[in-house]
């Protein structure tokens, strides 16, 4: 009865997980939420009244399915930042960036068409070219992430049409591409014949080190999509991302947003640039950074006091994820289990591996719960840790 | 390079020529927009900062796929008038209904797969199910709407998943789909194999005649699934429709909008129903009643002042449209070029046909232009017609 793309589908494990964790006594380390006291509601409150009252023929009007010209022309002048030369008809506004996945899904992928992801990556990557029916051809990461060679090396053993990354802050490890190899990167596209997608959600959330340019900053040859958010920035219930990419590619993403849902909110849209134009996007970055930072150190010391010796993480740079590896043969979703039952929750690791593995790694986020309930959380999960392992060993 | 689904896709002409006729001085009955002085600006300007006041952390941080549960649990029991029994568990919210023939065209539909479709049909409609590739079969229709025996020879004649309609004031053609045929056709549905998707944006735009209630009403035999939106009754800048179905069904379509947009944005969602539980929707949905007759009513009044004799037009007892009909071996596209020099725009009815045809139709809307536009604007298109049609004659 249904269709090949959703047949299998069985949902997104994360969210149904979250489900299961959302009462109230849970300490949940599990989603990618930012932080509540990190929404800068009070402005919103006010900007969202002014934008209907001075324009509410346009907010309440159809819109473009482009987008609104001038948040368009906002973003192409904000990436400068990050060294992306764009104008607002380089850049697509879409209803968060993971439906820039989708309409690049859309775009490329017949079924059986191959897809280079690193690994692990993004879930609901992994889910958006499932129902697209894509292969996966695996690329492999270290500490710097995706490694040239081994992207080399995958897109001449096989036929891809894309390659999907998230290169800063990395979901779930939390790693970030290094300087050199963003560069050198860019510079093999086209020999390869692949067009790449920069999944970039997290790269304002730097909380040490230096800032590195987009790899869309090195795309000479004009292959990389770049996708961007609102989401962990400002607010993800408004839901307004953008993809700034060949002008080639943007058209048929164009037409693939026409026939899904015409166009983003015109009042999510308005609000964000408004929020953009007040200049208040700079300031609140830095505070949303300042609290994150905070967070991830706090976590970091805290993983050092009550992690066992047998367990290793990231210290990654900024974004919202530390990932944590457990000895080989444990099985991290049997410890989610024992976890719940002390009232503290992750995601188990296994389910951002896109052909398995990963089954002794977890996740942890930092930006969600506040620093009592992180101290609180941690304690908990290094008890449950330490008795699980113990248990594991007596075996 | 790009995937089957989108290689030939064209975009929507429909909106490339709006693009056209976007000139200030140019009095367009080609779009399907609402009029500006029909959307509720203060009530919502008040709403939207109290939600974000009010309600901060919900409607900032991230929602969950299935909708804001209010607005589910309000559309659920609203839905009654119209004869469909529903729990908000059947309700999936989503950005505007046109995402949900989207989500129905990837929840149903491999390439090849049969789609029974009206003729002529919802342009969008036709678009979507192109990048699902889909194959149409045709549906014969009269003044009363589709034709069951025509839907059981087409269905019996070929494979079919799914037959899409527009049953109330369609789109393109202003008809209405009479109550023994909206019983007749959910009774046949299980034995012909079909899910039926009753596509209803107009419905609560009625001018005159009696209420029916939806084919949903009938669905006995749970196979169809019913679209609704709050773009023509409140606003289609905010981007809010819903789908009532099986909950199998449903339950697929939640994965497809996870995997594309997550949810719909928080705000839009937690306007509307703030707006309607306020009980303003039903004063409103009147207040638009009355407006739009009023322009209805002027326009048929105005049609037969001013077009020629040769052409014929429906009377819709509601929704937006107009559908008339030119001699045969008139182009109405050839038409459509000297309208605009004009100044005058409509949509030539031929891409309302999946398979061809219709080249001497036309579609008018009624709502969107003022009274004093509406009269100016047909004045214009009767001259252009009789110019046209006296040209072609001497040819």
């Amino acid at each position: 009865m249904f269709s090949r793309a959703v047949a299998n589908a069985t949902g997104n494990v994360i969210r149904e997980i979250l489900k299961l964790t959302q009462q109230p006594d849970v300490i949940s380390f599990a989603g990618g939420l930012p932080s509540p006291d990190a929404f800068p509601g009070e402005e919103l409150q006010e900007i969202a009244a002014q934008i209907i009252g001075k324009y509410k023929n346009e907010v309440l009007q159809y819109g473009t399915s482009e987008g609104y010209l001038p948040l368009r022309q906002f973003v192409a002048g904000w990436v400068k930042e990050k060294g992306i030369e764009a104008e607002a008809a380089d850049v697509l506004i879409i209803s968060g960036s993971q439906q820039g996945i989708d309409l690049l899904g859309k775009t490329f992928i017949n079924p059986g068409d191959g897809i280079l992801l690193e690994n692990p990556t993004y879930l609901a990557a992994i889910q958006i070219f499932n129902v697209y029916q894509g292969k996966f051809n695996l690329v492999n990461t270290d500490e710097q992430g995706l490694i040239p060679a081994s992207l080399r090396a995958a897109a001449e053993k096989s036929t891809n049409k894309l390659v999907y990354l998230v290169p800063t802050f990395q979901n779930p490890t939390g790693t970030t591409l290094s300087l050199a190899r963003r560069r050198e990167i860019a510079g093999m596209l086209e020999e390869l014949g692949l067009v790449l997608v920069e999944d970039d959600p997290y790269g304002d959330l730097r909380y040490s080190g230096d800032p590195l340019p987009a790899i869309k900053a090195y795309d000479q040859q004009n292959r990389v999509v770049y996708l961007g958010s609102f989401s962990k920035i400002i607010s993800p219930g408004l839901r307004v991302g953008f993809a700034i990419g060949p002008r080639e590619i943007l058209g048929k993403m164009v037409i693939g947003k026409q026939t899904t849902d015409v166009h983003t909110s015109n009042l999510s849209q308005m609000i964000i640039y408004e929020f953009c134009r007040q200049g208040l996007l700079t300031p609140h970055i830095a505070s949303v950074r300042e609290k994150y930072g905070r967070k991830r150190d706090l976590m970091l010391e805290l993983l050092d006091k009550y992690f066992p010796e047998e367990v290793t993480w990231t210290k990654p740079e900024g974004g919202l994820f530390i990932w944590a590896e457990l000895p080989q043969g444990v099985s991290s979703t049997e410890l989610l289990q024992e976890a719940v039952k002390e009232k503290v929750a992750f995601i188990p690791g296994d389910c951002f591996f896109p052909a398995g593995g990963g089954e002794n790694t977890i996740r942890l986020n930092f930006s969600n719960a506040s620093p009592e309930e992180i101290e609180t959380g941690i304690s908990r999960l290094g008890k449950v840790m330490k008795k699980y392992l113990t248990c594991i060993q007596k075996k």
